[in-house]
């Protein structure tokens, strides 16, 4: 690969890493991904030679409550989908309290099952920016895994606010992961969630109130397929993830829903959308960041904040003044 | 007031309606409302001359899972706050999923009931922005509402995700509402909002299971003190809330907390933590206003994803040619 000339010199002190991950590399994608996490600008160095061999691998979210059994399902999947011969990346990615920084359950578990496997690449995110930096840090990572040739990528995430809604937005096909008997209360919660599965996993199937699940989820798929004629009719799996069962029946359903977007043009009608989300969240986060960094390292934040307090000055003016022109200008590109 | 001539046009317009706001007029404080609802400018030229007069109202924060009693919680404590001679501002948040805009449970009955009193002023927010500008725009309300001369500013929102750390993280005393028998998977998502609250509300009393929900918070109420030797030792109050029981007992406990955080000195401290995030969450929103306004409004975002679908450029590369020296100088305010 020859360098080109107009790439900064971070590019050209990249270029091996570029074509480690290119070759499926565990270790230049793992190094690459710490780059990102940590802003070095090495990281984005090398996405920009990256991104061209990135859109192959296909996405698949899985989300659900706590306790639902997305950590073994998601495990399930990924053997199920080794046995078709497919390779498979991993991100799971965990918007734990900002307070205790929080671990990703049964990680460990499943790093000693899978990580064995050159075909399957794990990776955790566990913890978080300040003001939502996470979707930003687990769309680069899939890009990662995409460009170092996983056939499927796999995020897993808890579905609980709306970080959880961007980051199981950059997938393909999401699937929300339900089980009996969480109740009234945690049904009503992830309204936001519910309204973004493609497919419903009734896990824990050989529970008590399985069926009555059914009976809701059902109802509730077929109310909003008659209220959006023409859209995609939700699909619902059951399985028992920890015995193995249904797992082929998410695959047929996941296959299903792919097709579907392909025939009907929405494949990439929904990747539009989210290049457009994504490009937008990337430059606005950067930007952030910079004046975050040049409002904090030269002390200026820690002066403002003590004349905020006296009420010498107030935080609109400031933001009015510290902004002044950026983007007042036309943008030309 | 005699208009500053550095002011902005904008501000120029809006004399009178910050004069109205400072006058407790809530006519006057629901049009600021919308307007910085709105984005409109003339909002933030309203807030940079309100500011000084802010920073007087007491800011409680009410929060829990849907289903805790809350709403009623929230109207018996106004009442008991109002019979002590005291005004009260509420702002009744709802980051409800962004696709159906949601609706505020409760908040007719409220209104009917306690809206005939000029002591008190409420306000609902149940839309929601891109990327989380209601803590934001909780704020704005919060202040507006202090300008206009509220003794105390209640802020009452469901406690599940980062989002509503957030908002309640604008608050000077949390009370986090618990019920018997909503289970442990509840209980183990409230992580986060579990750590930052300052006193628990064990509401509904008297129904079967409260002895041991009481049990378990007074435990980890201890586990808790003994780890951090100095700080808040949180309190637990019960309540019956539709039946007022309990409810002078809580106005009790957030006294005691708010004499603690004066004594100690921690009151100006989380406040100067709280101006800080503020401050960049504030600047973090309006530059993304501006990048998204800039970028969609040119129509240059447009060309931008097709080039980046077609793999023709990376958003990498697009965002380092975008922002070039943008805030690369350092900052002089």
């Amino acid at each position: 690969m020859d360098a080109p000339f107009h790439l900064p010199k971070e590019a050209l002190m990249t270029m091996d890493y570029v074509k480690e991950v290119l070759d499926g590399s565990p270790r230049a994608a793992a190094r690459l991904i710490s780059w990102l996490e940590d802003e070095d600008e090495r990281g984005h160095a090398c996405m920009e030679q990256l991104y061209a061999h990135t859109g192959k691998a296909y996405v698949i979210g899985i989300t659900g409550s706590p306790g639902a059994g997305k950590s073994t399902l998601t495990d399930k999947l990924t053997h199920a989908l080794r046995r078709k011969g497919l390779t498979v990346g991993i991100v799971a990615v965990d918007p734990s309290s900002p307070f205790t920084g929080g671990a990703l359950l049964g990680d460990r578990v499943r790093m000693s099952r899978l990580s064995t496997d050159p075909g399957v690449f794990i990776r955790s995110m566990a913890t978080r920016g300040f003001l939502g930096g996470l979707a930003k840090a687990t769309a680069d990572v899939v890009k990662v895994l995409d460009a170092s040739g996983k056939d499927v990528v796999v995020i897993e995430t808890v579905g609980v606010g709306q970080d959880e809604v961007d980051i199981i937005g950059i997938a393909d096909t999401t699937c929300l992961v339900l089980v009996p008997g969480l109740g009234d209360a945690i049904q009503s919660m992830k309204a936001g969630i519910m309204e973004i599965a493609d497919v419903f996993v009734l896990n824990k199937a050989d529970h008590a109130g399985a069926d009555q699940l059914w009976a809701e989820v059902t109802f509730r798929i077929e109310q909003d397929a008659s209220i959006k004629p023409g859209s995609w009719v939700r699909s619902v799996v059951k399985t028992v993830a920890v015995e193995d069962q249904g797992v082929v029946d998410l695959i047929v359903a996941i296959e299903q829903h792919r097709h579907w977007l392909e025939q009907t043009g929405k494949f990439q009608e929904q990747r539009r959308q989210r290049t457009r989300q994504e490009t937008l969240r990337m430059i606005h986060n950067e930007l952030f960041r910079r004046v975050r960094q040049h409002l904090t390292d030269s002390g200026a934040l820690d002066q403002l904040v003590e004349e905020i307090l006296n009420r010498q000055r107030d935080p609109y003016s400031i933001m009015r003044e510290l902004l002044g022109n950026v983007f007042n200008q036309p943008v030309h590109l």
